[in-house]
């Protein structure tokens, strides 16, 4: 992760949340008044945080000294201490829910991608995201995915082409789109080419695409699909794909499958940071 | 809203999402291409979008048009048409899916809102939100709480005192905690503070707080707590409540409910946008 | 006060006073020179520039070393020393005159607050401020107010429901514009109503506002309506009240008096910063 | 005046006041309910505001219609109306405070500057400003100097070289510190000294500094220095001059008069803003 | 292009150079004076600037009427007209600086990128850029890149892996640093790594990189090492590469030649811009 | 410099060149893996950069240990090594670009600058920059024309009164040009008058500009005219002077030559910035 990218937005998000002061803890505690924060999982899951906590608490208390006992991608059971931070209590209340929310919903998408990876139980299929993220999180949300075992797709339209429907049906076809792209596009840009057909995906084949998606296609098209598609393209199964279908995608062979849902309708993990001022 | 906050969101988003250039649809649509984009519902739920999707398809195409046949805040049923945007292919394809991932989350809050809202089926009883919201968007999602039928807490640290465990124990007691931030902050600002126990109701209570909140009770220790509370001080109820047990509280005569899960858990709404060329 | 808002302020006043460059001490002092400046009272007053003074020096000079004789709102008298600031000679000369800029306009305000409060002198009723406040640095004018015992209204059209003349002809009556916004707004907003004559107090009473504004009215109309106030709703008197004439509302038992002219029409408050390079 | 930076001043300062949205007027006004705001002035003065009232009004309401009767610069009588704003009544509502705080002030600068100028009387010596400007609001304040009839010194310590005390000390002499710079800096920047003795004058003239500033002298010391300057070089007094004692250096025959006062310490001017929903 | 990035970037330049005002043209010219300023081939090259001269002149006066002759990428001859700008005279002589920096270097970029692909001659080998572009004009160096005939590599460290000495030297060899990446990057990100021997081409080959860059090689080790390259993986030819050698590399085969000095030393191309109040 | 500006220039940057992460690095490097980076002059020149590289380092690594050999505007030969950085991996790699990218060009325009010196070889004559700089590194070329020997000219529209053909045209005269200006602003700026003839080079004597260009004037032309203008305006020859005439400027008297290529044209310097792991 870029820290400049991620101080800058922890910034915005102590103004959004702190906003002129926090009206409460600057009246009921001195400046110098000093105090522990400790997290704690309150379920199980998969943690992802390092970074966010340091960088969060260390913005409001230069000197606030973060202690974890978890990495990113570690799975932490309902119950255990995650760290500690010690610190200005003021920085330690102002940092506490801008902190826990990001944490969160990022332990939230981390481990519900871990439970993808382990509901699809392949040795070869790999899960990945899509660009279904919370605007302006998605370098956190990706690395969130990655953290619970995922891939991440593209990050943006800038970093991949992605042939849908509509450009081909505007450009004539998968030959002509692909071929208008691959004349303009650098070498290092791959080409996906979207697919519902198994005319689009032999299409899609002899145009050269480097990875071909079969769009909202049963395990059973993909299955037959996969057959006409050479080892050194890569596939995708996108689209309808869930906790409760993903297993049946298991031997159809295809190399990833892209889950909109990791990102888009993960729910929080529920994470507490219990302040005290007693012992410091 | 402040739309000079939304339009910098979204001028952020868009960064976030398109980068330098969308390497897809610049090479395969020319500058002036135009088409039209339809909002589709895929599910049953409460609308929220209209401000987001005129502010964001105007800012990539200043003569975009934008058609919705839905307000704010209005059900809509599966395979209903929610608007069209007519434009420049480029713009509309650029904008699809930031516009769809903010759409389909505040969507989704607005809808698990009033699920909770009617589930709790009180005259009396008001359903609200909580700070627990995604970073960077907490003015949209609040927004779209108030689309659902429930209300707003406070929107951050800057607007409403919350006196909680830790305040009180370094102040010494709750009439110490609420005395010294009555003698600091002005008229305009509302004492909330958070309690477990009667007695410490009582003593809320004496201190005059303005909003009293219960932490983590039952239905019955709500019950008999707020006997103890006069009605011109409001009450609230926090902690642990959910779909599944929001109607037990239905009868404790408690004057809100809030729930961190509206927002820090909904899932996106499924809701697409079809972009087609044919006909314009 | 939220230190990150307060940085933020700082790097954009010190680009509106360098610019590119310092164009006269970057050519007459060597990167390392070092030299101590010296902050003195010119007139007496109260003081408010504590973090201001540390956040600025230290922006220019990460190893810079402050000194301060005062705290905020603490009066100084004419002569007096407020503090020091070692360090690099370009960064002294770089944050003096911002810094100047700042301190003097919030220990103005702070002073005048104070002189309000003492003309005042009552045990019982409040000063507080306006929106009047200089554009961009609300946050720092509000707290100078209440270095100078004063109380802040609400900060902004955000954190507090104000209903005047315009809203209520347009919703027909204090009644009705009450009842609209107790129907939309959360449990953790006050709403306050500007009321000109007996009757509109009476209704306002009635409408349950939380807070009543007299607006332009005089002592012995205040006196007469207060009488009709209950004594758990707020009162306010505003408009046409300055150092000449507000010891005539002592007598009223009016709760808060806003003064715009706090924030509006202070003037700076003399303090030197004399810079030398002896002795360092 | 920059436009670009004078929206991107307007941005910070709405989101300063309005925050995430303005809890009255949204609950209270339709969308689409329009009304009309009249600009009058409660007092004398010199008013300044034309392109703040256009930006700002447009900023919230790219509809609304400006009407101003008066331009920068023209005096306006207690009473009269200024200019009237058509438009949506949120953005009315939404920019009122905003505008008036600034055109209170600009305007408020601007007629004491004329003050100045008319107590100065005189046909040869200008009034000029300092650096001494609210941080954030210079290029406003400069430029309503000038509508004040006042002229502008250097901006910021980016465009004009002021040799002072700590640098003429450090240097060694005025003669040195003169050298050193124009060594270094380009032919469009001029070279300001400042002076106390008549020594010191000498010395600048003859180290050909552009201007020359007597500090902190009275109007006799300057009458008997300025002798001693050729009159290619610019003369400048500053330090202790106010409205009382200005016309004592009415004969001095100095170029210049710097007045810090004219921005540190303006009274905002009595200008009021009324909407009303009638007649549009 | 994405259009907000580029505003940004504009509004940025604006500051840099209009700065407060525009000193001489705001005295000499009237608000409203209007004007028509001409675009003047002054050497022959290749065109860009389309989008940045209406993004530019809109900006400054939304007004302004822009007529283009040539589109991105036309080439010009010296004394041709490229386009012309009515609009008011204070925004075509506040924008032409600031147009004219920019389209003058982007335009000096195409030209050169043109004169290399016409001197490489290749039907098979491609002309593209690197990093090494100026800091915060890369989207429109590399743009402007393509508009002279060339190819665009990665934009940045994150969309394309490049594994180089260092990264080798620390996983221990190419093979693994190949492994590692590709165990933990999604499907859309190609490999690229840098070579020197043909030892280091084999390993490559062997590790599917999905591209091999031949680091300072000579055209005839090129062509050696190239034989050991089969065809699906790309071959890029990078270091020591200018105008006077690159036909040399004419017949090496090798797919793609990256030229640093398109954009790191580009001289600008010599376009006026000529503004008279004539006619008009 | 200004390093509030610098280091907000810098986090663009980074952002611009490693987006959501170094796709590579971030991989292959552990977090806390150390190395040395070296700055190694790969050809002749002046070096620029001391400034940029503390910097640049110091964001990605608050530990980076910076040791350079060179200060800014000392000369460098091929093979010399400018200085070295300890720090971890990831940020050494991280920074090498966008460092590199910058000094590069500064230490490229600076050495541009120093041959224009050295090959005019005067002793009166002084070579100056232009507004023609790279659009957001005004500030960072500006400096570097300075450590090449060569002078700024104005930075910006703000900071000097150029009055140009059509300002002249649109006043009339010169004469009438100056006395609009010099009415208007104050007495810390310029004038500069362009001239194309001899009775406009008498014309703007006569009217005391402070400054005079000669524009796209020949040596010969030139001599003739200064002779013309008194010693103590400052004159100034512009347009179409490169490399192989500035010489023939020599015997001119001319005081300074403004030279648009050293900004807008300078090539980059050769410097390499090689990374290992060993020996930390």
């Amino acid at each position: 992760m870029n820290s400049i990218m991620l101080q800058e937005m922890l910034r915005g998000f102590f103004k959004e949340d702190i906003g002129e002061r926090d009206v409460t803890s600057e009246v009921l505690f001195q400046e110098e008044e000093k105090g522990t924060g400790t997290f704690l999982a309150k379920e199980n899951g998969v943690f992802v945080g390092q970074q966010v906590i340091e960088e969060a608490f260390g913005m409001l208390d230069s000197h606030a000294a973060v202690t974890l006992y978890k990495k990113d991608g570690e799975r932490m059971e309902k119950g255990e201490v995650i760290g500690t931070v010690e610190g200005r209590m003021r920085a330690l209340l102002g940092a506490e829910r801008v902190s826990l929310n990001i944490i969160q919903r990022l332990s939230g998408i981390a481990t519900l991608t871990s439970e993808a990876v382990s509901t699809l139980a392949s040795d070869h299929t790999k899960v990945c995201d899509t660009r279904k993220t919370t605007p302006g999180l998605r370098m956190l949300e990706k690395y969130a995915v990655t953290c619970g075992g995922g891939y991440n797709h593209r990050f943006g339209l800038y970093d991949g082409v992605m042939i849908k429907d509509n450009h081909i049906e505007f450009a004539g076809s998968i030959t002509e789109a692909v071929k208008r792209v691959r004349e303009k596009i650098g070498h290092m840009i791959k080409i996906e080419v979207e697919t519902e057909t198994l005319a689009q995906v032999q299409e899609a084949v002899e145009a050269r695409a480097d990875v071909i998606m079969f769009d909202n296609r049963t395990p059973e098209e993909i299955k037959d699909y996969i057959q006409h598609v050479p080892k050194h393209i890569i596939t995708e199964a996108s689209g309808g794909i869930n906790l409760r279908n993903i297993a049946s995608y298991r031997e159809t062979g295809v190399d990833y499958i892209s889950l909109g849902f990791l990102t888009h309708s993960a729910r929080a993990l529920d994470i507490s940071f219990n302040v005290g001022t007693k012992g410091v």
